[in-house]
C-alpha cells in the first residue's frame, strides 16, 4: 500500500464519519456554549469535601487550630465555586435537544442548589464519622480511625456516596452519578446514589459490591466483597420499556452481615440481624435472625466433568 | 547503623542487581532505538476513538454542525499518526530478541495497519450505537441515551473492547491486550481483545466480568457484574506446556441473561433465551429458553459451622 | 433566593465545620512540621522498585548493558531516598496525637529500613521472575514471558504486594498497606501485606481477588477472579473489641488451584494439589487432592420465583 | 523565638492584611462570577494564531495538503471560542466597579468581537509574510524563511503586535495589552498595541527595543536592540493629570534604519531613507536621508575621571 | 562509525566526567540530606506575596467580602511554611563545605525568619500602593491602576524587589538574590535586592534597567529602559580581589527622571528634580535641577565611515 | 450580529486561510513523519547538559560520592539519545523542500554527532569553570563560585552559548541557534553559537548583550549589559541578496572590558587592555591600552528642546 492509498483510506474514513446519518445518533448537540460536566471538576468537588470532612488528611498543609477556619473557609468557598458551575453543566446536558432554559435562571438555581449542598457538609461530616466508627471496629487489622480514614477504600467509597446521595436529595441531575462512578472506578464499589444507607455503614475490602437505586439499607450494616443488593426483572410499560421508579432492590434491616459474593435480588427484606453467607442467591425475603449459607459442596473425581 | 553502612548496604544491592546473572531473565532488550509502546499514547488513541465515535461527549469544545468535519478530521488524523506509532512500537515487542525486522518494511505496515483500523471506526461507531441502545432499554434507572455514553462504565470497556477487536482482526499483536487492560483497569471489565461478540451487547455494573479469548456471544447478550466466561483445565502438549489456540471457552446464543456472580466454564453453549441466575457454576451446556437458578441456601444455628 | 442568602448560607456552614466539637473526631492533628505519607511519592518508589525489577520495560530509555548499572543506581539510589521519607511520614502518622518522636532518631530509623528493603530487592527480583513464569505457563493466551510482565495486571498486584510485604517484614508501619492499596484500586485484586506467599504465585483476571492478613499460601497456587481467602467472625476481648493477630484466614498448600467466585473462610485448611470449583463457600478444611464443585444448580419454570 | 510567638506573629499579620483599610485600594472586586483574563487562555490563543497563521511549524502534527484544512478549522474555532471569553473577561476587568454590564450583551459583543479579528487573520497572515521576509533579506545569518518563522524572537514579538493591534483597531480593551506584555517578557521587545507599522517591518536581536503607543512607522522599517521611539515629557491637564491620546511618539517613514540603543523621543519625524547610527539621542525631527551618528568618543588617561 | 564506535564515545565521556577532579571544582556537594533553594518553591512564593498583597488580582476564585480573610489567612500560612523550607535551603546552601549546622538550630532559625517576613507584609503593600499610584500617573497609557497592578511588568519587577529587600533587611542569604533573577528574567529589569529604594518609585518599559546593590534612590523617582544604576572599577583588596561592601553604586535624589539607556556610575549623587536624557555616560556627580543630554549627534555622508 | 452571523463571518476565514495561495509561502511542508525541532527536548538536553557539568545544583537529588557516577552515566545516556533525536530533526527540518534524505543516512549521521558533542562534555566542563572563576573574582556581590553557578543568569547564557558553539563546530544545523535563542529569552543575552569566545569570559547584568555570529573575543574579556558586537551594512552580491559568510563582526582582543550599552561595530579590534565606557558608539578600530568614554553631555534649560 503506498502512502497515498492510505491517505485515500484515511480521508475516505473522515468523509463517512462526517455524515449526518452516520454520527447524528451518537452525538451530542450542546446548546450553544454550554460546557459538558468536567470529570476533572467534579474529582476536585470531591477531594475539596473530603478536605473539609476530614481535615488535616488530604491536603498537605500545616494546618493547625489557628490556621483550620482559613482553610475550611477557602476549601468551601472553591467547592460552592465549583459544584454550581457543574450543576449548571448538569442541567444543561440533561435539557439538550429540549428547549433552551432561561440563562439566568439556570445560573441561579445552579447556585442555590449548591448553597443547599454545602448546609449538608456538617451532617455529612457527623454520619460518616460513625461510618469510620464502625469499619474501625470491624476490622482486626485496623490500626486507628485515621488509618481508616486515610486508606480505607471504602470509606472513599461512602463518601462519594453519601455527596452523591445529598446532591440527588435536592434534585441535582447527572452529577451524583458521575461522582458515585468515580468512586466505582477506584474502588470497584458501585452504590446508586438514590440508595438509602443508614448509619454505621461498612464495606469490608469492597470489589464488586453493587448496591441498586431503589435499595434501603438500615442501621449498622457490614457487606463484603461482591455482595448484590440488584433487582430481577423488572415490569415493562405498554410499550415495551421499563416502567423508572418501581422500588425493585432489597430492603436491608439493622445489625445485618451480608458475606462475600452474595446476591439478594428484588424487592424483598433481609431481617434484622441476619447473616448471609457468602455466593448466595437469595431472591426471597428472610427473617430476622436468619443464617442462610450456600448448600454444601460436592467433591468430585477427576473422570466427572472433564476436570476443572 | 551508621551513613556509611546504609551506603554500604544500597550500594551492595546495586552491584548485585546489575549483575547480569540477576536481571537477565527479566530485563527487556530493546532492539537498538525501538520505543516500548506507550500506555499513555494509548489512552490518547483511545480517547481521539472515543470523541470521533461520540462526537461532541467527550472534547471541550464547541462543536457546532460547521465545525464537526474539522474535528472529526483533525481527530482521525491524530489517532491515524499515533496509532502507526504505537504498532510499530507493538510489533517491535514482540519480536525483542528474535531478528530485528527491516526498518522500512515495519515502518510501512504499521502505516497500513493503522489506515485499515481507521476504515473500520464507522462500523465500530454503528455497533457501539447498538450497544447503547441496549444499555439504555434495560436500565431503567438511564434517563437518556447521552447519559449512557457519557457516564456508564460499561460502555466504555465495550468500546475499549470493539476498537482492541477492531485491531486484533487486522493482525496487530500487543496493542489490543493493552487496550483492553486499560478499560479492565477502569471498570473492573476484562473482556479479551479475541473474544466474538454480537450487537446489542450489553453488561450491567460490570465489575468482575471476565470474557475469554475464544468466548462467541449472539446479539442482545445481557451480562451482570461478576461473570466469569471462562476456561476449566486446558490441553497440553507433550512438553507440558499449554496448547495456544484451542477453543475453550462458552458458546453465549441470542437474547441470553445471566446474573452476578455466575461462573460458565468450558467450550460449552448456552442456548438462546437462557436466563442464567446469579452464583452459579455451569460446566455443561445449557438448553434454549433455560432458566438456571443455585440450589436453595441452607439456614443454619449459630452452633453449625462454627458461625459466620 | 439571592445572591446574599446563599452567601449567607455558605459562611454558616463554614462557621459550622470549623467548631471543634464538629472536627474533632474526624480530624489529623499532625506533629508539628510532618507530613502525610504521600500517594504520589508512593506511587514513584512503586514504580522505581519495577524499573529495577524489571530492567527495560517501563522507563522510556535506551537502556543497553553499558548503561544498565547506571540506570540501576540512579533508581535505586532515588528509591532509597524516597523511601526513607515516606517511612519516615508513616512513623509520624502513626504516633499522631502519642508523644513526639524525637526528630534524629525517626530520621536515622527510616534511613535504616529503607536501606534493610533496598537489600531484599535482589530476592524480590527473583522470586518475581517465579510468578512470570507461572502466569506464563498457565495462560495459553500468553504469547511471551515479555507480555506477562508488561501488561499482565496480577504481575502488577503481585509486584505490589512483594514489595508490601518486604516492608512489612522489617516492620515499617502503614506505608506497605498504602502500597497494596494502590494495587487494589488499579487491579481489583486485594491481598494483605501481611499474608505469607510462596513461588510462583499466579493470579488470573484477577478482578475481586481478597487475600487477608493471616494467610499462608504455598508455592504454585493459582487463584481466579473473585476468589476470596478471608475471615468468619472473629473472637471480641472482653470490651467487644476484636482481638487483633489472632490467624482467622485460610492455609492454602502447594499446587492447589481456586476458580472464580469461591469463598474460602476461616482458619481452614485447603490440602495440596486440590482443585476448588468455582462460587463454591467453604468453611470447612479440606483434604489433599480434594475437587470441590458447587452442588448442581436447578432449571426453573417462569411461574416459580417470579421471574429472574 | 518559640512556635507559639511565631504563630502569634503570623496570625497579627493577617488580621492586619484583612483589614479594608489595608487592601480597599490595591484589591479588585470582580463583579460576582466574571473571571480575570487569564494568561494561560491568552497565550493558547496566542499559540493557535501562529498555528493558522504559520501552518506547520508550531503543532506536532503530520499535517498535508489532506488535513491542512481540518488543522485551520479546528484551530480557528477554538481560537474564536478562547477568544471571545477573554474579551469578555476584558469588558468585565474594566467595568469593575463601574455599574455592571448586561450579562447577554457582554456575551453577544464578545463573540461579535472575536469573529471580527477572526476575519482578520488572513490579512495578519499576509502581512506577517512581509516581515518574514524583511527579516531573511535583513540577516546574512539566516539561512531560510522558515528559520526565520521558527525561531528568531523578532517574528514572535511582530507577530503578537500585529495580533494585538487588530484587536485594538476593533476596541478590544486590556486583552491587546496583555498580548503585548506577553511578547515583551519573552524577547525583551515591548511594541505598544496601538502604535501603526507598515509592512517588511524588521526587528534584529531586539531586547531592549520600545515602540510606544502613538508611534507611526512606515514601510521596510529596520530597528536593531535597544532602540526606543518614546515620548518625552508631556502635557498635564489642570489637575495635573497627564492628558489622554494626545500624539507623543516619532513618526518615522519609509527605509529608515536605527542601530542599536537610539532614543528617538516625541512626536518627531524620521525622514525616509535615514540612517541613525547607535546610542544616539534625537529629540528633533531628521529630513529624508540623514545619516546620524553619535558624537566622537574620548580616549582617557587613568588619571581623569579615576578610572572606568 | 558503529553503533559499538558511538558507545565507546559516550562511555569514555561519563567516564572523564566522572572523574573527581573534572568535577571537584564545580560540583555542589550538599551537606546530607539538604535541599537545594527550589525554583517552583520560589515562584509559589512570589505568587502567594502578590495574591496576598493585591487581593482578587492573581487567583482564580471569586473572592468576595466574606472570604477575603480566609483567602488572606490560607495564602499566608502558605507562604509561611514555604518561606521558612526555602530559607532553610538557603542557609544550607551557604554553608555547603563549612561545618554542618545544628539542624534543629536552623530549623528555628528559619521559622523565625519567615515569621519576620510575614510580619512586613502590610508595609510591603502600603509601599507597593504608591508604587502603583506613581506608574498610573506617570503613564499617559494607562487606563486604570487595575490594570498597572495586573499587566505592568514594572510594577511586577518593584514587587519582587520590595519582597526581596524586606528579605535581605532581616538577614535572609541567596533567597533575596533568586528572587531579584526571577523578575530580571522575566521583565529585563535587575535590581539588587540590597538597594535602597524609596516611595513612588517607578521604571516605564523597563527592559535593561540595572540598579547595583549599594544604589540610593529617593522619593518619586522614575526611570526608563535601559538605565544602569552601576559601579566603575572597585578597589581591590592586597590579594587583588576586590574588597566587597564598599558603597560603589549612585545616590538619586528625590524626583529625579532617568530617561532610557542612560548610564550612571560610581558613588556620586544625582541631585533632586534632576533630568538625565537617554543615552548618556555619567561619572561625576549632578547638582539638583539639572537636565543632562548627550552632545549632538553629527550628520554623516556615506563617504565618511564607510556606511552604517 | 446574530449566531449564525458570527459563524459564518469565522468559516468564511477558515476557508480563506485553508486556499493554498493563502498560505504557502508560510508554511511549513514536512517531509512525510518528520518532526520539527522540540522546544520542550532541546530544554531538557540543556538542563541534563547543566546538571553533567555542574553536578549536584540543578537536580533535586541526593547525590553523593557513591552515585555521582550512575548519575552522569544516566544523565549522559539521555542527552546522547535526545540530542541525536533532534539533530535528526534539525537535519530533516534543513531539508524540507529539498530532496529527501535518505532515512538510515540521517539517523547513522544524527548518532555520530551526538557521540560527538558527548565527547566535548569534558572541556565545555574545564572552560565554564573558567568562566565561573572570572564572574565570581569580577563581582564584589558574589558570596561564592556556587552562587554564581546556580543563580547568574550569565552563566547560563554562556552555558548555551558554549553548548551551541559545540554543536556548531561539528556541522550541527539549527539546533544552537534554537539553544542561544533559549538563552536569550530566558536572560536578555543574544550570542550568537558561531561566535568565537576564549577562557575566562564574563558579562554581568547582561540583558541585552548581543555578540554577532563573526565576533572573535578573546581571555579574560568583561562586558556590561546592553553591550552590542554587531554590524554595520553589509555587502550584497549582484542580486542585491546580503552575502554571507563575510566576517564582519569585531574582534576584542584580551583583556578588555566594556560598559553598559556601548555598542562596536563591524571588523574592527579592539586592542588588549582597553576599556570602552558606556554608551559609546565605535565603528573604528582601537588600539591597545585605550580608554574610550562618551564625549561629554550638556546641561539644558527648560527653555530649550521643550522639555525631557
Amino acid at each position: 500500500m503506498t502512502n497515498n492509498q492510505t491517505s485515500a483510506i484515511v480521508k475516505r474514513a473522515i468523509d463517512e464519519l462526517s455524515k449526518e446519518q452516520s454520527y447524528k445518533s451518537v452525538c451530542h448537540q450542546k446548546v450553544q456554549e454550554h460546557r459538558m460536566p468536567s470529570i476533572n471538576s467534579l474529582a476536585q468537588i470531591v477531594n475539596l469535601a473530603r478536605e473539609i470532612i476530614f481535615p488535616g488528611y488530604f491536603d498537605d498543609t500545616a494546618m493547625n487550630s489557628n490556621s483550620i477556619g482559613y482553610y475550611i473557609g477557602v476549601n468551601t468557598e472553591k467547592l460552592y465555586a465549583l459544584l454550581a458551575d457543574q450543576i449548571m453543566a448538569g442541567l444543561c446536558f440533561e435539557c439538550a435537544g429540549a428547549e433552551p432554559m432561561d440563562e439566568t435562571e439556570v445560573h441561579k438555581i445552579s447556585h442555590q442548589l449548591a448553597a443547599e449542598f454545602v448546609a449538608q457538609l456538617p451532617e455529612i461530616r457527623r454520619i460518616l464519622a460513625t461510618d469510620v466508627e464502625a469499619a474501625f471496629l470491624g476490622d482486626p487489622a485496623a490500626k486507628s480511625r485515621g488509618e481508616v480514614i486515610f486508606c480505607y477504600p471504602a470509606i472513599r467509597a461512602i463518601s462519594n456516596y453519601r455527596i452523591a446521595n445529598a446532591l440527588v436529595n435536592i434534585g441535582v441531575p447527572l452529577i451524583p452519578r458521575i461522582i458515585s462512578e468515580m468512586a466505582h472506578s477506584e474502588t470497584g464499589i458501585d452504590i446508586h446514589p438514590k440508595a438509602v444507607i443508614g448509619e454505621y455503614f461498612s464495606i469490608d475490602h469492597g470489589t464488586g459490591v453493587v448496591i441498586g437505586a431503589t435499595s434501603i439499607i438500615g442501621k449498622n450494616v457490614k457487606l463484603f466483597q461482591g455482595v448484590t443488593l440488584g433487582a430481577k426483572s423488572f415490569p415493562l410499560d405498554d410499550d415495551g420499556n421499563p416502567i423508572k421508579g418501581v422500588p425493585r432492590h432489597p430492603i436491608i434491616e439493622d445489625d445485618v452481615v451480608i458475606y462475600a459474593q452474595a446476591t439478594i435480588l428484588g424487592r424483598i427484606t433481609v431481617g434484622a440481624n441476619s447473616v448471609i453467607g457468602g455466593n448466595v442467591w437469595v431472591t426471597n425475603s428472610v427473617t430476622p435472625n436468619s443464617k442462610l449459607v450456600q448448600f454444601k459442596p460436592r467433591d468430585l473425581l477427576y473422570s466427572e466433568g472433564g476436570g476443572i
